[in-house]
């Protein structure tokens, strides 16, 4: 993990990084809390697609875990997205790239993408815990749209995760997804899934599928009127507070004796 | 509206009261804080079917809404519930009265039912907003089930109330309910809406339709595992959240000048 800049915005420290993986690097935004030191908790922001690592809403959550709650957060560019998109995809509008994407995301490079997504992120988790400033300690992951796609796999794979926000996706007995109603079922931390009445991307019911197929005793589905992206403000202060529940406090470093 | 008792525990005072209706007197609780003076919000809070203004939910919340936010809480005794349950009742598990008040609240009898519990609450909020300790103020509905039942009508037509948190209720175009789709959309006030995903009583689905027929620009579902009376605590912070957010802080009294 290489800290390629860092800037200092009220308190919170911004380190842009990048992982060297083979490949392809994979570059990312790691949020501290300024002068940090010590571990603490840490949240995993998977971007949806056509978004990437510094989109406003990952940006802003990001800040503000880090503000309120002297947490640790990191975001990457998923393949295909941010740094990582094709030069021919640049300057596409958003219904443009989803279109050429689709196949990559939804089609038959679908598994190679989604392996490809959970290599990134098991490195970027194995890389930010090895900081003294993050340290091994409690894990959320935060993930909507192809951020919960993602978040399916390796939310039910990974021990290391403690909590998760999942929602807007989903499917159905008729759309099935090879081992996905596995995955789903395996996940067992919890989780709280956000759902839009009028989602016009993934439909209300498979969405509702999912969240009855996860196997989390502890589980809160949150649903709000309006379409895909349109998800209220005030659900940052749900994740934040989820977050706060589940992943506890920074414990207060141990007084030094007074020399 | 007659006080016929008073205690104080923790900083809350419980008055017990009784309203002067026709035919049938209406015996209910007022929360407040201990030596309130001066205006503040109240939330009226309508228990569920076979409940009672006592119930543990009902007094757990009414004194957590007065000791976290310094409101008012009101709580009556519904019709055949409580204090005004038939004497042939008392002594039935849950499972008979259900049966022997079917044809009262969900057969011929409901609309009789439904008016006097709207009169009933009516005259309430009424009597308590004539006091000092309370006064003319922003008001919420909490009730779920029955209270919901019975929050739809009063919320869809009295324009004192500002917010409510409603759920556990609902129906779908094939158990129509003469007039009820147009009041649910006719309620534009905040909604919290609370759906238990295995609820043995009301179907998920006629749940959701309720949720999606409600008028309301802001109205959020909250939804988790479990039967229909395992509703998890943590919602009863979402609902003191909730009402905190829509009806605001007890106004700081005027400071008097110093003599």
């Amino acid at each position: 993990m290489r800290i390629t800049a860092e800037a200092t915005e009220k308190g919170v420290t911004e380190h842009s990084f990048t992982l060297d993986r083979p490949d392809e690097p994979v570059p990312g935004v790691l949020w501290l809390p300024e002068g940090a030191s010590g571990p603490r908790p840490l949240v995993l922001l998977c971007h949806g697609g056509t978004q990437e690592k510094r989109a406003p809403n990952i940006v802003a959550l990001g800040r503000r875990l880090v503000r309120h709650l002297d947490y640790a957060a990191v975001a990457i560019d998923c393949p295909h997205h941010g740094e990582r998109m094709p030069e021919a995809e640049r300057g596409m509008s958003r219904e443009e790239r989803r279109q050429a994407m689709r196949g990559r995301l939804f089609g038959e490079g679908r598994r190679a993408t989604m392996e490809r997504a959970m290599g990134d992120w098991t490195e970027t988790l194995d890389a930010v815990s090895a900081r003294p400033d993050v340290g091994v300690g409690p894990v959320g992951w935060w993930g909507l749209s192809m951020g919960c796609a993602f978040g399916v796999p390796f939310v039910s794979r990974e021990p290391r995760v403690d909590a998760a926000v999942l929602g807007l996706a989903g499917w159905d007995e008729s759309s099935p997804r090879a081992g996905f109603d596995e995955l789903a079922r395996n996940i067992t931390v919890p989780v709280l899934f956000i759902v839009q009445w009028h989602d016009e991307v993934v439909r209300r019911e498979h969405a509702c599928n999912l969240f009855g197929l996860l196997g989390s005793e502890r589980k809160t589905m949150h649903a709000n009127p309006g379409r895909h992206v349109e998800v209220p403000l005030f659900e940052r202060q749900a994740a934040e507070d989820f977050f706060a529940e589940h992943l506890g406090k920074v414990a207060e470093p141990a007084e030094a004796p007074a020399a």
